[in-house]
């Protein structure tokens, strides 16, 4: 037989204290020595399968030809299906388990040409006990791909249009405002958004932000071509390296100065350039988030 | 020299902040440029030689040919012995300190079959202050051996029967009831106990859990066959991967929900289905845990 | 072009949550496929280009000939240069932003021989948004330089003594004391000072400790061989396997037991042997620090 890929890139939930990546990479290399693993992170959060569907969209376009072997599975021993997907029409291919998960990525690369059911048990691991899938499904899938065992071999033909679709937020206008969604907080605290930078070219210099949990806060952001273009604790609206808006303070962390995580939704309001009171500006230079008074203030 | 192995599995307490793990695979690859280096973890908890052979015994059946190298190492700096263990007649090798961390998967895998003291300073690294037994020792010594030197020129031979032996906590059976220890909390919170299925087979489809510490608790958990025979937040006494017993929680982590810890004891109490109360369920589904009361209850 | 390198050795701030580390070794797979990446680690804390330079000065002697790729960059989007840097005449290439992180392992290891701006953008890799510089610039940078392409061929060359210098902490002789910092904490709290061995070999075998931050603080340690020589909760001053002066308490971690951290001034105040009191023996016997009295004592 010969080798069809030497590169399998692997993202999953299994973090790195237990010994299951390390498990799953030795079952990799005693099947098909010749293959590479390269983590993409196994970092995600237990059982969070948009995160991971996040995660691997942002990097799927990178990946070397090969594998990619995804496992971030909460229905484990139910009946969702364990599931190879081609893309490309064989030029890459990718596992895990049938739950939305890989649909973005799938998608992102031209959407699936094949995929089959990992039924054939000829390529399962036995097990000691109950199935572990990592380790006695996808990962011998993953590594008998690149050995060259047909697609075929590993289970019957599923239709790709019945795989099960990925979630993907999208923003709304509503109001002249932007309401989107926190897709991901980076190590560095950029808080990504689901808009896309065209949508606020119209919204002048400076956004206001607006959020509700898990507590109400307001704050004036000016939009910035590079963090390197903010002033220190001001809160930026740039374009990050993936092509998104991302809510920035330069050299600190948006996350922990605005209090925003993943999921949060946040509206982005269009400040008239002329409307921007001073406060606002000394708001952002003070580095802390002021709460939105819904009470009409008294004339002072 | 012929080279003997391309892989060396490694363990350890080292964790990932530090460069030591970094520094170890410079080593190793500086001596055997042609092995690859799959890391089991390295976040066993510092000094805990314990949680790290039980690791190790989970892996050891799925690591490839070679060289097992691992370092948990509280006695760095006495006089516990650095040694390499052969196992298989020379089908792999164990390289690391003789304190008992190695000796489960020794087991495991047939018992040792040789063994030397890493005494022969041709093969240690120079070391620019006292030795840092992991990168001057170890690493060269698993290197060599994967590069094909005999296990003869690393040092004097130790008999086998001399090596420290591990410690396996075992259940015992006391007044109907199992006594059993918890052997590791995964990341899902899943409590692997050191149960045999079959030694609750008689139990029926209920079994009580009693546990002290931290504070003293009970529940009931039902016996399933998977994780997703389990309904949300109820307590299953399942069969892991690994064939032993374990606590889990459906999507949740068992190790939160009831505050067990590897290390503790648990007890399990036979219930008869018929003597189940509604409120056992109630419990359950609640999702906390119920303290025992020792006081004899009022009748109401 | 014939392959120059087939190691990268590569150090972040990156952390192991996001995909920025498995994007990082995509795109130098796709680029080198020849090329093993040696993770030295990616848990340097955000922007600590210091902590950076300091774990890359330990390691650096340990790595194979190559590419060190190091990363930390708080410059980034800012005029700050990305450069190669040349030492041996070719022996080894450094990697990274010009802002002194490299600056101690080039010269651990005498020095540029040369240097470029990585400029030219032939060798960088389009983005769908801003520059991500490690995955855009230099990522490929280290790639194509293993790979085999002439240093010239990524830009303009930069006058090596133009290169941002490191910044090394020194010790200090202060009316018979030794003031030095606490460079490195390591992952078993022992505190590693910026004082060489030598220097308190005249400080007899008992030395006290003083330090100011978070509060004040005494403690008498006892100068050790090894780690091994300490009794329990003993705070020994021992020479590091680095050839440095550490604070070390016998399996414990004598960050903990102390609260010193990185960055920490710490004194060293030599004890005529005949001056100990034995309630400095009890205190260490005890496992806690106590505070410095400033008011002087009433006599008893």
């Amino acid at each position: 037989m010969t080798p069809r890929f030497d590169t399998i890139s692997f993202l999953s939930d299994y973090g790195i204290s237990d010994e299951f990546v390390g498990v799953v990479k030795s079952v990799i290399r005693s099947i098909a020595p010749h293959v590479t693993v390269v983590d993409i992170t196994h970092d995600i959060r237990p059982y969070d399968t948009k995160g991971a569907s996040l995660a691997l969209a942002r990097s799927v376009q990178y990946l070397c030809p090969g594998v990619v072997l995804g496992i971030v599975d909460p229905g484990v021993g139910t009946d969702r299906r364990a599931v190879a997907i081609e893309v490309g029409d064989g030029q890459s291919f990718l596992v895990g388990p049938d739950n939305g998960m890989l649909a973005s990525a799938v998608g992102m690369v031209g959407g699936a040409t094949g995929a089959v059911e990992l039924t054939n048990t000829d390529y399962h691991l036995p097990a000691p006990g109950p199935t572990f899938a990592g380790r006695d499904i996808f990962a011998p899938a993953a590594a008998h791909l690149c050995a060259g065992v047909p697609l075929d071999a590993l289970g019957p033909r599923v239709d790709p249009h019945e795989l099960v679709p990925g979630i993907v937020p999208l923003p709304r206008d509503e109001a002249g405002t932007i309401i989107g969604e926190i897709l991901w907080v980076d190590r560095y605290g950029n808080c990504q958004i689901n808009v896309d930078p065209e949508a606020v070219e119209t919204l002048g210099t400076r956004v206001q932000l607006r959020w509700t949990r898990p507590r109400e806060g307001v704050r004036t952001a000016v939009r910035a071509a590079t963090y390197g273009d903010l002033q220190p604790s001001q809160v930026g609206l740039v374009v990050d390296s993936y092509g998104l808006l991302a809510v920035s303070v330069a050299r600190g962390s948006a996350s922990e100065t605005l209090g925003l995580e993943a999921g949060d939704e946040i509206t982005l309001v269009p400040l008239d350039d002329r409307d921007v009171e001073p406060a606002g500006d000394g708001e952002a230079g003070r580095g802390h988030t002021s709460p939105v008074t819904l009470q009409p203030r008294r004339p002072s």
